[in-house]
């Protein structure tokens, strides 16, 4: 993978920097880390006792919810194109 | 909120165990744990240095690279069609 073009990008997600190495562009990673950061204080404000990994588990279950409907309703539009190209 | 019907659910995620509160259904609520939890062990098994807190969080990273991902596709297929009807 050394000689792949792979980015990386030092970001600060809840007070802690994280390297992240991808294919991604920068823009795309900074946006990323920025969307996790809101979301983990988003819901610290809302429930203070949980700890940072209790919060970032939380906010990939958060994430994962949305991604799976947001995916539901992408095959449900691209199944209805099909049917009306037939 | 209290007089909704909200379903409370305890899902285990990486060995512990977490409680939702929403209005998704129990199968949802289990489904996206089970996904948050496959992929906090992938990324596990390739980064065996990281602590659980960096694990939940660089899960929560690559699942908002998705939805951000996925949530473009289907703005832009949304869009499509909309010119189409015109």
């Amino acid at each position: 993978m050394g000689e792949n073009r792979r980015n990386r990008v030092t970001v600060d997600i809840y007070g802690e920097p994280y390297t992240i190495v991808g294919d991604e562009s920068r823009s795309h990673v900074r946006m990323v880390a920025s969307t996790v950061d809101d979301q983990m204080r988003e819901i610290k404000s809302k429930n203070p006792y949980l700890d940072t990994k209790q919060l970032a588990v939380l906010t990939s279950v958060n994430i994962v919810s949305e991604y799976l409907k947001v995916k539901d309703q992408l095959e449900k539009l691209e199944e209805k194109n099909r049917k009306e190209e037939e």
